[in-house]
């Protein structure tokens, strides 16, 4: 058997196991259970039960499951009418609504558990219990969630199972998870001083001076690259009125994730509107001043694009953008910087002739390589191929899938990437870049999406060598995407200690006491004069706490500055992730070294000077 | 007579004989006339007139003023009753509003000029018309105009009128303004291809490559700077909840200019919003979730210090801020760069000690000092002091005042500054900074303005070193101002021919012919590396019109080089403003020259090497 195939048979019998468990610690009258599916790392069962599950009741429930377990029952398995099914369910109302919702041809198939328990499932399951006896599980936690998912409906109880074929693999996973949690970024923006979130801005992060110096490096980083790639920057009105979405499609498309400025139809115009009074006003998206916060750049850049006649010489054109766009999203879906309302891209329109395609694609996954080389993240293609309901014609798809393909073989090797078919988006196919982080999770961060729409909606053109006048394509691309996103993503890859050009601070200054005030201070402005991000405490406190607030912040320094440094200017210095003190370095040695990581991206940070 | 009051004595007589002049050419029963004001370089008068006046009926207006002048009548002024006014004014409809409108006891003045023309008018004027026989004036132009500012009101055609003392100073006028005019930020723009204006997003600015890097290029001037001088710069979500607005105090006084995105009434909730019919939604800012995007910095630098308890030992705390902002205008204010609705300003916002507030004010006015002596801007400084309605205690507000004062005396010497005694905000007294440009027009810029009072909304505290708690006053400050404006300020002010550290590209290059492109290539990536923004022709045309175009776009420095030039290594060059080409320029002098313009911001740009 596939380990997957495995892993779901075993995982849907746990979960079976554990509403028997539930139903015989609470008694069969007081629960009703509702589903229990599998999931990545387990399975959940979801209740109404008589009180709310706590801690102390995991073990309880837990050991209910072994002594079930060990029971040694049959499972058995019994395809029933409906009539029959409502009769066997009565009085457990989501399984009655559940069978009412069956299709009429659909054989309802239940399974028993010895021959007091009984659960809907299409199976299949174990044959008898005891092929579960090896079986590593244990409660993760209980939350609330909603019948259907639907907050109209019952709150329930949903108990969440770790299930894994081995006590190894759930320690492992256990072990994993903890990780996960001490990298958590939300955690550590908080640690760092980096954001915060507030419900004055639901899902819009708040940067703090540390947390904004991460980002500016990022964007110095990204537009730096960009330039020697002969991208050239715009920006365009974060807020636009309808009429522009309506030609965009976002408005027939994307409305409701929109931030809408709604305009006024009380008084008689725009302008009467700023000095009425509030309250007399009548808010609707039907007024012709209607605007709306960018979810996109795109159509800023055709705009822009658009401003004056383009001969072919003048191609491939591209404008990168990194303005702030605006996405609602469910509360329930907001996670830190990794789901925001509010960010950035490194975003680009690339305008290019058919002919140029290659090349241009080409020239992007050179940056996406060094980019992701420079954070020590590898990463894997995919593919998306042309959909059903693609538009334009069929021929300047094959062309341009054509060249997307030798660009893949090419670089990554036939094969040695994912396709797609169909997945492409209607308006041209795409290639999508997975980067893998330290706890080898996957992150969707690189796209670069061919777009034989946009140019037409908003009516480009260049002229080509022979006078016509030709569409151009857009070649859409990002490659840290969100950089709110991929702040969060490295944030966890690096468990906060960011490479030394990155890092908020990249020098901290300690001087034993006071009276060493003076040459620390030098040091400090010396290495300011060389571009360094330094932080120093000249206040007089011991000297280890101000070495241990600085440890905690994860600069990638500490000089610790007393008399004998003083003496030979030299410094005394304290590495991340090491605990020796690297003594008797030279100023000017430690200087050098500084100004080497900030002018090379992909150093490590040397413990040795 | 002093010239101001001679000036308006002299206009205001000339608004009469236009009208009457108007009255003749059309005939009395066609025209309505309303009122004549003095404005800065003349008057104007509004009427309703059979027909619009076109540019052919200036000459037959001018002449006809001319001829009535030289009847040499006589003006009398006579006080009459309301009645006998009505009965005077019978048919003039704006007249007879106007007298109806006088408050009871108002004497009603009018004047006669001749027999047969009367006008409403306080007075004083000429005593006869042949005062104005040395009258230098001149039809502007006619626009339209409400009556009263009111757009629900009558269409009135306005005849603007020059009119000075003389015809040199009417002369030196027209000069000045044909001067004006060309330098005109708007037209400018998009001679350079900087930025233009769409109907999609009124009054705000789409950046195009070349304006974006200047305003690039003065964001990394204004943060170099700033981060010498020790400011923090975070940044925060541009669309913020109502609540915050409620305790910021702009809900109350500043709601009528700001986007508000209102949340949504029907349905149960936000993200409900989020996935239902878009038509079935109603917008009400009465909606807890409604939202509004910022027009101000100060509430989030206020969210971001309050996250954490503070000690005495960490003020000045100094959070820079470039943030997107928005304001609404009314249509009819919105003007190139000058009055936007989207803009960024170089906004800081610091938190003080009382004790600290002199040296931190010392500190901003020497950046400040800095910045305008860069773009070569003298300035003034206006101090305003504690108005009526302030808020605080009196002790604060002198204090406060008497930092200021002192500051200003040592800085510029007494009686060196204006002070506008009761003109401070409420919150605090302030110190605004006017520039004077090349036209010798006047620009508020830089502002620093004490606050007392949005620490005491935020409830924000530091502890002081006895322990107890103490509330902060904060010192907001900017001094580009809006950056929008600033960018047009200065356009104007160097006619769009920018320093050369500003300037979008700082060389352009182009090779005399086909075969020098090679060389051409090599000097234009020796000047890359070095850092120099550099835009090259490398299109077999005629090398004149290569350089008439980059001449066209201002770039300070364009390069010819043909066999000559890469057999020695050398560079011809054409310097901004100057018809020479300088000759056998070494490659690398030019380079050094280059680096050293972009190191030091206030060099002027050199024509010899």
């Amino acid at each position: 058997m596939e380990r997957e195939e495995y892993l779901s048979l075993y995982r849907h019998s746990l979960a079976h196991i554990m509403a028997k468990a539930v139903i015989e610690i609470f008694g069969k009258d007081n629960v009703q259970y509702a589903i229990g599916p599998q999931i990545d790392d387990g399975c959940y069962y979801d209740f109404t039960l008589p009180r709310p599950v706590a801690e102390d009741d995991y073990k309880v429930i837990e050991d209910k499951m072994r002594e079930i377990i060990k029971r040694r029952e049959d499972w058995t398995r019994k395809e029933i009418t409906r009539d029959e099914a409502l009769g066997l369910f009565a009085g457990q109302k989501f399984k009655t609504e559940l069978i009412n919702d069956l299709p009429d041809d659909e054989i309802i198939s239940i399974y028993y558990t010895g021959d007091d328990f009984v659960d809907l499932c299409r199976g299949p399951h174990v044959s008898n219990s005891q092929e579960l006896m090896g079986a590593a599980f244990q409660i993760k936690n209980v939350s609330g969630a909603y019948w259907r998912g639907d907050e109209k409906r019952d709150q329930l109880q949903r108990i969440y199972l770790f299930a894994f074929p081995s006590k190894d693999e759930l320690k492992e996973h256990l072990k994993w998870l903890k990780e996960a949690q001490e990298r958590d970024h939300k955690k550590i923006g908080v640690q760092l001083d980096m954001f915060m979130f507030r419900d004055t801005a639901p899902g819009m992060a708040y940067w703090l001076p540390r947390g904004w110096t991460v980002y500016s490096e990022l964007l110095k980083y990204s537009r730096e690259l960009q330039a020697k790639h002969d991208y050239n920057e715009i920006s365009a009105p974060l807020i636009n009125n309808k009429k522009l979405w309506l030609v965009s499609g976002h408005w027939a498309h994307y409305v409701n994730n929109m931030f809408i400025v709604p305009g006024v139809t009380k008084g008689t115009d725009a302008d009467d509107a700023i000095s009425s009074d509030e309250s007399a006003k009548n808010y609707s998206i039907e007024a012709e001043d209607t605007m709306a916060a960018k979810p996109m750049n795109c159509p800023n850049a055709m705009i822009e694009y658009k401003r004056t006649m383009h001969s072919y010489k003048e191609l491939p054109i591209r404008y990168s953008e990194y303005d702030v766009l605006h996405r609602k999203e469910k509360s329930g879906q907001m996670n830190g910087l990794f789901r925001v309302q509010e960010f950035r891209q490194d975003d680009d329109h690339t305008f290019v002739t058919k002919e140029q395609i290659k090349d241009e694609i080409k020239d992007v996954i050179a940056i996406a390589d060094e980019i992701y080389k420079t954070f020590g993240l590898t990463y894997r293609a995919e593919f998306s191929t042309r959909p059903e309901d693609f538009m334009g014609d069929i021929e300047s798809w094959n062309q341009a899938e054509a060249s997307l393909k030798e660009i893949l073989d090419e670089k990554y090797g036939e094969g040695q990437y994912e396709v797609n078919e169909g997945d492409g988006a209607f308006y041209g196919p795409k290639i999508d870049l997975q980067i893998k982080d330290a706890l080898g999770r996957e992150w969707q961060c690189g796209t670069v999406q061919l777009d034989f729409q946009l140019p037409h909606n908003f009516e480009l053109t260049y002229i080509d060598k022979d006078g016509s006048q030709k569409m151009p394509i857009v070649i859409h691309r990002a490659i840290f995407g969100s950089l709110e996103r991929f702040i969060g993503i490295i944030t966890e890859h690096f468990k906060g200690a960011y490479p030394f050009w990155l890092n908020p601070f990249q020098v901290a200054i300690v001087p034993i006491r006071e009276e060493h005030n003076e040459y620390a201070k030098k040091v400090e402005l010396a290495l300011k004069a060389a571009g360094i991000r330094v932080e120093a405490d000249y206040n007089d406190i011991n000297m280890r706490d101000k070495i241990k607030r600085f440890k905690n912040m994860k600069d990638p320094y500490i000089l610790v500055l007393g008399g004998e440094e003083a003496a030979s200017e030299e410094v005394s210095v304290n590495v991340r992730g090491s605990n020796q003190q690297v003594r008797n370095v030279p100023l000017s040695k430690f200087i050098e070294t500084c100004k080497k990581l900030n002018a090379d991206r992909t150093l490590d940070l040397p413990s040795e000077f």
